[in-house]
């Protein structure tokens, strides 16, 4: 059951927040979709966002910019919360990079995290859900997200190319299983054995593929983020992607920052990369 | 003197925000600015962008995706706060839309507010500042602004067309004197003496003039806006053109509510719009 939250107008289309029970998290989740005015009259392809730590389903629709040029192309626009809500773990809201909105778009093996920390699957429900309720074509359906959710865009892609047929990323934490907040998050949601890591390290993932994306994928990186070399590692998702013979357009930006003034700036040509492969 | 506090490469441009000790209101007052990549070698026009109740500096360059359009048309954009903080007034920041966050581009005459609640003259000090500080063309600047912030942009360019050259409005407060918000507004900081209030209220004001801005006035206005019938009445605004010989371009826009997926959606135009009168 999908409950309209509320509804803008927007561009010629609909801003909408929706709630529903997920049956993967087990409690209430929140997502949005941007309706484009072309899905009242066929079936449009469907970019799926996937936010950074602290994030909402709220964050992208607001600060991106993006339903100007989705209402141009013709693509709707879907954003998941970036965490269970209400789970009711002791300190799950007490960190900003760990617990409530920072879900790391993993299914949680170690408790008590297993039971309602399942991003990784529930990105896989909403995609159902989406395809099922709303105008969109199935065969034409992309992933991409910011910082955590580049990484999480990556692997839901990288581990389901059948199901998202495109993918891009906003500075992406690249090698989770090498930095601060990945190894800060799989220990506690995926306990210490780092083999059961690798299922959700895009740059672990890409060394064990042969260019899953034959097309392409596109990454966006500031050089004037500040997270770049603790947390990010794109280099090691770039090595990965050339032992694998993964085409790779890498974007290096002098001046950008983390934020969403970087993901505005370079919003219009991930979304063209994007209708550019799903035709 | 100015203090950058933060800057983000933004469109080949940048978002700057900055604080500074304001004489008009005596105390801190933090701004917003959009520099487009043009100003990096000449003068360019400048928006000045007056928010709603509850906004700061920063709503208004988070959410309207205005920057693409001012990076692509050459065009400063600058957003003030919307009323002194830390003036230390009791019960000033107690209500939503009055006091903190609600300065309603006024010069209050009555106490405790008369000190420094003083947002009318604070826009023209801040335009000054930027013209002296800015790369900016002092023939070419304009003014807008959304529901509170629309009344004051009406006002401060009804009364300074010299300094102005052009005016639109998203939803605006268009006879303050006549709606709640602007008669809890104007009674505290203006007292009771309702022929104080006519000098901030754009459709008394505009019924003393003969065609202010020969060229045109735009507004934009949401028939899905939940304030529209008891706080913003553009038919007062719109027959107080017609009496004035004042040409208005009133879009009344089925569906569209009061908020930033309105203004985003519109926000081309309005740029567009502007552009064309600083000419």
């Amino acid at each position: 059951m999908l409950e309209l939250l509320s509804e803008h107008a927007c561009f010629g289309g609909f801003q909408r927040f929706y709630r529903h029970t997920s049956a993967e998290i087990g409690l209430t989740m929140r997502f949005s979709v941007f309706v484009p005015p072309q899905a009242q009259h066929k079936a449009v392809p469907a970019l799926f966002y996937l936010a950074g730590l602290t994030c909402t389903e709220e964050t992208f629709m607001i600060k991106a910019g993006a339903q100007r040029i989705a209402a141009r192309e013709g693509v709707m626009l879907i954003a998941p919360d970036t965490s269970p809500r209400g789970a009711g773990i002791a300190g799950e809201a007490e960190s900003w990079d760990f617990g409530v909105g920072a879900g790391f778009y993993v299914d949680a093996k170690a408790a008590p995290w297993a039971t309602h920390y399942r991003m990784y699957s529930y990105v896989l429900e909403l995609r159902a859900l989406i395809v099922a309720q709303f105008a969109v074509d199935a065969a034409k359906v992309g992933i991409f997200g910011h910082s955590m959710g580049g990484h999480g865009a990556l692997v839901l892609a990288l581990r389901n190319p059948d199901l998202f047929k495109s993918v891009s990323a906003f500075a992406p934490i690249c090698a989770p299983s090498a930095v601060p907040w990945g190894q800060k998050a799989f220990a506690h949601y995926l306990g210490e054995d780092r083999s059961d890591w690798l299922a959700y390290d895009a740059s672990a993932l890409m060394s064990t593929l042969t260019a899953p994306f034959p097309d392409g994928i596109l990454i966006d990186q500031g050089l004037g983020d500040k997270f770049l070399a603790e947390q990010l590692m794109p280099e090691a998702f770039e090595a990965a992607c050339r032992t694998a013979g993964q085409p790779l357009t890498l974007r290096r930006h002098e001046g950008y920052d983390h934020g969403y003034y970087f993901i505005s700036s370079f919003i219009e040509s991930h979304i063209q990369y994007h209708l550019q492969k799903l035709v």
